[in-house]
């Protein structure tokens, strides 16, 4: 459960693409790291099809629960892309051109010789009350609206967007983490590690188990926005997993970073 | 909207390691495949955090809504691993020691050495009334109770899994697709695509810009249960296709696949 003066945030991810299989997604991983980045605690991820409720729906459940949403995809000029249209919806406002929006296209159609068409034109329809999202990629906008952030699914144009918006975001308290490495299965080590999962409530502790042909290891992270006590409970999970080695007839020795 | 008759499915995937950057997800698009291939609709995908409340919510949302669910995440050793404990709250049963999978476990413990500790008992807590799910990788079983599938994060047990729940799904309407690259924008062909999915409601076109340095490329995947349909669209975007290319000065040629 975030903290009550914790920043977070929630994406939806839009399209049929992905709910197929067809395209591998690739959006989720880089939120996640840019929320961790900035302090925001990325709570939850919805990935919905191209479905005008279904994106409707998603988006109003999470706008009114987090600080933040995020939405990928959806925004391009084909009649798949209806993304502005449900969050035009989703406030219950009008869609109009954007004059702003529009005049970004038209300069970079200039540009490149590109006509203007309506398809094209659909990119410049921005809800009513929106501000535009720089495209340093391909010069089409996305647009934040109230608390929700509409940007595009090609992932270079997301991870422009991303950058664009970051000065706009409030940072909550920087989560760090301490990953320690264990050589023995977390089976061997459950135990303890919940003992001291109980005496660190303000340290959240995760166990990773990494398999590989030959070898089980466990990867212990770590994470708090109190660096004293997350270094004071790293120092005990260290005790605890170099004891768990010599039981196991191994070096005490623990890699942590 | 899936048609009346479709199979659906969403995905629930859990894990505070998957929100926060630090293990990036392969089990959705998995997942995707999985279902694609047995002509299941993923309809919908969520990820949530380790917060049983949270786990809780999501699972009875998707549960009474699709026809099958699939979790993956949570179902390990340590005291974050609360996917069992969440799906016996949504479901309002109990979540005793099974006998058929603590054999199971033991089974494996006994061939490996390992000691039986209440950590690893953990694992061998079913809800009432679920059926297990073989883990041919790590012998910790994953369940089934109601139309949810509850299985393991790592991706290769994950996959082991959905292998054997496979003959225990029914399948739908296989969905066949036909993809056809076209070598203009898609502002450019947006327009007639859209007249095309006007005539073809049973057919659903979806259109994907690619983005290189120096060259931009769109393609169009035509998705339909009614081979003779998806035929007859592909026919009808295809000659559409070597229209926009004449138009743009390019040989007429298109590929489809």
């Amino acid at each position: 459960m975030p903290s009550p003066e914790a920043v977070t945030a929630a994406l939806v991810v839009i399209g049929d693409e992905i709910l197929s299989g067809r395209t591998k997604d690739v959006n989720i991983g880089a939120t996640a790291d840019f929320c961790t980045e900035l302090g925001i605690e990325l709570t939850e991820v919805r990935v919905v099809s191209d479905v005008e409720d279904d994106i409707i729906a998603a988006v109003n459940a999470v706008r009114a629960r987090y600080t933040y949403v995020f939405t990928t995809g959806g925004i391009g000029p084909t009649h798949d892309d209806i993304t502005a249209d449900a969050i035009a919806k989703a406030f219950g406002v009008a869609l109009p051109i954007n004059a702003e929006a529009r005049a970004m296209l038209e300069a970079r159609w200039t540009q490149t010789g590109t006509e203007v068409n309506e398809a094209r034109l659909r990119m410049a329809r921005i809800p009513e009350g929106g501000t535009l999202i720089v495209n340093s990629v391909s010069a089409a906008p996305g647009f934040r609206i109230g608390n929700v952030h509409v940007m595009a699914g090609v992932p270079k144009i997301m991870l422009a967007m991303l950058e664009a918006i970051a000065p706009t975001l409030q940072g909550g308290r920087k989560i760090k983490s301490v990953t320690i490495r264990c050589r023995v299965g977390e089976g061997t080590i459950g135990g303890p590690l919940g003992q001291l999962q109980g005496e660190f409530p303000d340290v959240k502790m995760g166990s990773y188990p990494q398999m590989g042909q030959t070898f089980v290891m466990t990867e212990l992270v770590l994470r708090s926005s109190d660096e004293a006590r997350l270094a004071e409970a790293a120092s005990r999970v260290r005790e605890m997993v170099a004891e768990a080695h010599r039981a196991a007839g191994l070096s005490p020795d623990v890699e942590a970073y």
